[in-house]
């Protein structure tokens, strides 16, 4: 397993699905749990002192509200950690997850990526893998290709309609 | 001691050292130390999981930034936990701090007072100790009386004044 | 009774219900009333001057908007009063409830929760409570086990299926 | 007394002087307290509710942080009350003062002015004032006359002068 | 004619309305019109600058987004403008209407109300004309014992159900 | 072709389309495309450096989150570049947007219109290519003239029916 | 005189001034004036309703605070109208000012550049003259070519010494 | 060199220098030089498009304002980049610059840090480059160990003398 993917509660896995799904995509195997900052904080703490140990190489976190888990599992571990702030129902419109996770003080860095976005959480494991991996690196580059062709596409359908009709 | 107070830097000290000063003034005793969520956290660990059995009945617990320090305490202990949200150099004006403290899950709160409000959270831990404690109950009332009565004293001096004088 | 709970409106109940609810799980004695700031001043400040000669040992008190509630009783009673911050349909998506509770002056703390967060109040009611009282505090303990307990078992159910099925 | 100034600190002073002076500019008499609602309730509620019997027309209230004088004042008073937020040290940048103040619930209103704007509460006071008092009216429509002078004077000014010579 | 209540838009007057219809339980007369800061300037200029010799006393005035009429307004009339922000559709929450309108520079004030709050912008005006009408203020003092008395009737409710069942 | 209409993503369609309406009513030429800062770069530099060789005089720009299309745009084109703010799902309620479009360091401006303002932008097109364009200037004078008539007859309506009714 | 500068107030005039001065450097003529919404508001109305007919082509407004000045303007005027935030004292951290003046309604825009951005207002008035002639369209072609080569000096110099030294 | 340094302007570098000097502290090869996605777009390409090609691992890019630096840059490489909000001068208070970098579509992330926190990007590139590289993430774990040893140290001096000397 080379990314874990934890999350601070059940509720949180309809979005980080999506950090799994392009994983997957990008053939990058990972772990996916529930650890709670909160609620199981020595769980958290195992996880996140062990995770390294273990051949994980990137740690993807997601919380809401006050969410301390990103920050907590960077505190404990050498590895990198993305976070993913979610907002959730007791999120005042994600403000609060998001300054939670992205403010972190000096010495301990959390990699912040947009609120809810799990699947650019799963690009940026695969990118920071892609580093110094030519293959995944390779993939990125593919990947970012179809994005391109993507636009490109809905250009060519936007132009050779009316854009009336295209709505 | 009744009151732990802990903080995430050393350059809290100076906002934090108010919620010292009026437990002092309550004969209330306490503890003072520095615990960084983010940086200690083993520490932060031990401290939160045996300070109830150590005789603590109240812990305040201030942090800037991503201020992940009270909540993981709160996570930790079954005390009550009361946070200062403080507005230090690494900050968005105190509303990263703020948000980080007060949007705690269901589960764990944590008591939080205003932005650098230090000197408040160390009223409150009089207040909830003085809940079960006649003779701190009384010092409270004594307490706001004094309030009033500075402010009946302001309200004297002006009046008596010319207001462009008072200025 | 040991807690009361006050609202400022009949429709900030549903909301106010789970500090009922969490208290009764904990055995814990609780009246709760509808006070307004403003509209029923005059029985919001009967109710906050006398609660503490009735046994009452904290107050909850929730409101919306410019929810000048909480805070009013904190200036009347000696007793520790927690704050919950509503976002009520006459409330800016709760920034004017948070902030109106939270930044209280120097002197009159109100013990301030997550928005919407009456389960928190009561558990940190109760948390008072226990810091004083050891059945209460065992309480506490066994219901912060089970919280860890729930995460476990979603960690679990999580991990014995494929991610995608669990959605 | 036509007008009643308060405010909830002595610091507060150097901020509603300006509405004092403004309606000295006017010829209206009025009074000027310290007037807490957090630390003298009992002087707040006498204040709010004598009031009306004594003459006072207009209540003209700053006050910063979780401001609540202005709106404890009008829900004790039938009289309009002028509501200042004022920036103070303790307030989040004036936004805590601003919506404490304005978003009052329905039954309630403030008139709110603008951060710090105390010479605009004395303004309206005066206004209101002079919706029944053709004298008053008078007088806010030479002062309108006197602001439009002061810009098309500075206008003269810029116009006579190079921009470049005018900084 | 005593109130002017003007909106910048048909659409703000679901809204407005309610100012109407308190307006109208206080027997206080009023008129109602649609009045564009950007689209009608010119009508907005004319019904500003004769307001006051048409013997309306009171200028309400609603609008959302950059909201300009409720400022223009009192720009051009010597009379009290209560201004009401509106939560519309190009609105950003109700933050762009409230600063729009409380934000207004020194000698020029709007009395503004809570986003939305158009009722108490009709309280509001009635207050001001009760401040020296003793029969529009003994009505207010009617209209704020009913208000206690509503609460007053919720509480009795709550108490003699159980809280579960008044859900 | 005068206006180049762009946009970040075929999601913007549904907001953009209006730009495009309001510039066939004024009978201004114009194209529509898809181009993306973020997934299509080579063909937004292509857009941009070639767009005034090929007679077109003004660029309309919008995008939603970290919105960076309009003001990439405006950095690789001396022609006016006009930004709209995108209230996509990926965005936090439009502050994201507003603020990556219009917060532009000097040297490189982008014409920021409201939130979601599409038709703003197209007439602000209008204005531009009217300001050295009689023919075009006269057709935004009817144009106003036809909002002033809109509000006019919606002002009749109102006063004509009782406003209980007009609801 | 191709633009006129104006601006609410004498104190608006230090930032303000660089739209004159990048004016000046495009050797494009201007007139620069101080117009107050609230304080001369005919004045305003005969500015905007005039400017067209003189020969203006484009109006830049400045304004802070409740900033009605280039709304208003627009409301009146044909033309382009280029909106300034301004930060000013009686501004909260320019947020006023920026949502004042950018969320126009539908039918009204105001090209809106950064807080306190004049020189911005007066590059955009140069593209926007350049629109339809090509003589300033090569200024604004040089213009951007020396940004580029003050970053590129800037560039030679940070590499061609150690950045220690820089610093 | 592992880590490409690029910020938009001379005036970023205070703040970006903490970035290299991490680096070197951790014995990682960087470059460091100025590009701006808005002065020189044509440099911002070359440098994105080829960084991958020389050997670059990771890009760390600083920006203020609408900072679109960052985020154009991840949209032209494969590698990860790691974004710096930047508080300079022409920012509301950094909330622009964050958002401006943080709040990144679907299929192109930036790994964001802290307002002005480029020590944390230098820390986080580290921790990429260590993930899959043993010798470096031993530095981490020592550099990570000298923070708790700091932190300890300053507990010991506050313990060790009376809170109020410690000041």
């Amino acid at each position: 397993m080379k990314v874990g993917i934890i999350m601070g509660s059940k509720s949180d896995l309809p979005i980080m699905q999506a950090a799994a799904d392009i994983l997957k995509q990008f053939d990058i195997t990972f772990e996916i749990d529930i650890v709670s900052a909160h609620r199981t904080p020595q769980k958290m703490f195992e996880y996140a002192t062990t995770a390294h140990t273990k051949g994980i190489q990137i740690i993807i976190a997601g919380a809401g509200g006050a969410a301390h888990l990103p920050g907590m599992i960077a505190a404990l571990t050498p590895l990198p950690v993305i976070g993913v702030p979610i907002k959730s129902s007791n999120s005042i419109d994600g403000w609060d997850s998001l300054l939670s996770i992205v403010q972190m003080p000096n010495g301990v860095p959390v990699a912040t990526v947009a609120v809810n976005a799990s699947q650019n959480a799963g690009i940026l494991a695969a990118q920071i893998l892609g580093s110094s991996d030519k293959t995944i690196l390779e993939k990125i580059i593919v990947f970012k290709n179809e994005l391109k062709q993507n636009v490109e596409k809905a250009s060519e359908d936007l132009r050779s309609t009316s854009p009336k009709k295209y709505l």
